[in-house]
């Protein structure tokens, strides 16, 4: 076949790379397999189809030789050029693993960026150095927790707001879902738990930030988002299973907004359950959150409500972490049911940079405690 | 525990329904987990943390009885309040399965909308019924193809939809991979396709439409869907799992776009993919694009480059087509490495009210054959 093509194309030749795992039978298959996955995700076209040498040379990915990781996988590093992401975040993660997220047997593990990229993709505005530096916090863990349960007014969401800030809580967010329902409109909850965590930062002189959820309508994220700044919050919490990464990400590059945000895995934390397909919890977690921009980054802890081995859990601390070119650490925050009785393992586990969230659990009073005793302890158990 | 709440719960009482596959042992524990799902996607509390009668009465989901479906797993219908999804599709999809998503053993198969929910999401603007009229094809499967490789530059991707038109193509969409790429920016290769297919309906007097790929970061859909329209782009081609669900369901529901919209299922598409986790072909398929508003949704056909078996393309195309109150049945589209000499067998499995899509294989001349031929080649095998 030939198609005529006016316009000869001519690319910079600098590419991204994404590392996939492969399960296949042995390495001369593993290649295969590559080597479909490199024109599935650019040409769509069969290589005999391909029209043009130029395509064939400088669109189609080009596969490293498969590198054998045991239980009848291998990782094959995929090189794509850049031109083919279009400088947009969309789309790069269209040719990383649109087609391919629907075919089982194979997994994007990691990702590099070269700088012609990345420059286009500054991720997190704040990270973890930015975030201590906001909180004033330096020597332990962030402790954060959730305001619910949804169903109570703007005005109790605001009284709890305001007792967590007293006991020294470091990062209070929405529960993630508290969106704008009529028991606690946004335009109501909002101006009221600032302002309750703005009394509790002046009676104890910390900086205790509030980050409403701005999880929204595509039209209304940008809006809730400037809202909330103009309300006094001092972050933000965002789903972008739900409302898209790139929606996360235009939040972090907003110059006027300059908020710190909270990345929550709802629904797109489902394409990171299975070994074999989907996104590894690194690649999800913590290299897609950086690249789309969060300062930190919850997932499910082992032992809690959900799935992840103790493995998963520190290759997302990992990639949450670990160099990745100019682009900034961010903070794991493991989640999903965690107890007071295990802050101090998980500070053993993840170590001083990491953010705690405890949600029902705080709530869970002793005898003799109400709840700006019970965060006193959170902080206490926190600084070792 | 108690949270003070000096107002009021008072809630409708509607609800909206989600049926979850729950893998269990019996019916007495899938009734246990059905309930932790209950409180997982409202108040994320412990029952024992719920600080009043009125949040665990009125809030919380609640279950109906589990039915055996086999294989060790159990149908349980969830109801919820309306006023939990506060009228947003990402809030509704956050009650549906934000957090569940992360579990395994659970699967999200199907839902209903009261009235009170659905009004605010009409859906799809022209549904099977429209895009026949906007087209003037009555009796046979509407006829799809995508302009590709990415690569070619836009006098040549204009050159393609031109031939396509002329051999009677339907609707030709840009490949999903088409974004804003330098070798094909989107301010040329859009006006210069659209006049391409023009030009070709003037010669046919048939009605071909070309959609454009606005799947973009968050702030460039909307100009980027507006500029098609200028241009004289006939729908639009967006990939949900990319931009967003609702930015899809925004496009939808502008009255000054008023144009059809072609869903594919990049990167989301890979949350159907266990049978044990996620959302069921049917329900992200059928029922999560047509409540998003979309005209048309693309899926893997079985026996192409993918996974689905017929079991789970029937299931796709009854959930874009069976009664979901008001909201328009759909045209399903098998893809996915689809070829001409399947097109008999794709009528047959699909009945008239598809849309077949043909990429790579309109491009597999056989000799004798120009493009123009072998598209007439294709409308008359599905004529029949």
């Amino acid at each position: 076949m030939t198609i005529e093509d006016p316009v000869a194309l001519a690319l910079s030749g600098e590419r991204f790379a994404a590392r996939c795992r492969i399960r296949a039978d042995d390495a001369a298959a593993a290649l295969v397999r590559a080597r479909e996955i490199c024109l599935e995700q650019t040409v769509e076209f069969p290589d005999a189809l391909i029209p043009n040498t130029a395509i064939r040379e400088q669109i189609v990915g080009a596969p490293d030789a498969p590198v054998a990781v045991g239980d009848g996988a291998w990782d094959v590093t995929i090189r794509y050029p850049v031109e083919a992401a279009g400088g947009e975040l969309t789309q790069l993660l269209n040719v990383l693993f649109g087609n391919v997220a629907l075919q089982p047997g194979v997994r994007l593990m990691d990702i590099a960026l070269p700088p012609a990229l990345a420059q286009g993709l500054p991720g997190p505005r704040f990270g973890i150095r930015g975030l201590r530096r906001l909180l004033d916090v330096h020597d332990r863990p962030l402790l954060c927790t959730a305001l619910k349960p949804m169903g109570l007014s703007a005005p109790a969401l605001a009284q709890l707001a305001y007792e967590l800030a007293l006991g020294g809580i470091d990062l209070i967010k929405d529960d993630h879902g508290l969106a704008d329902q009529p028991f606690s409109p946004f335009a109501e909850r909002v101006p009221r738990c600032a302002a309750a965590v703005a009394r509790a930062n002046q009676e104890t002189g910390r900086r205790c930030l509030y980050l409403p959820n701005v999880t929204a309508p595509a039209a209304a994220v940008g809006p809730r988002a400037r809202a909330a700044r103009d309300s006094g919050a001092g972050g933000l919490l965002f789903c972008p299973g739900l409302a898209g990464f790139d929606a996360m990400r235009g939040l972090a590059a907003d110059d006027d907004l300059a908020l710190p945000i909270l990345s929550h895995p709802a629904l797109v934390g489902g394409l990171a359950l299975s070994p074999d397909t989907g996104l590894s919890p690194r690649m999800l977690y913590g290299r897609l959150n950086r690249l789309a921009g969060a300062d930190a980054a919850i997932f499910p802890h082992l032992g809690g409500r959900f799935a992840f081995s103790a493995a998963d859990c520190r290759d997302i601390a990992a990639g949450c972490t670990d160099a990745m070119g100019d682009t900034a650490p961010i903070f794991p925050v493991p989640a999903g049911g965690m107890k007071l009785a295990r802050v101090r393992e998980l500070c053993e586990f993840y170590g001083r940079d990491c953010m705690l969230l405890i949600g029902g659990d705080l709530h869970a009073l002793e005898p003799g405690e109400d709840l700006v005793s019970r965060c006193r302890r959170f902080v206490a158990l926190a600084a070792g």
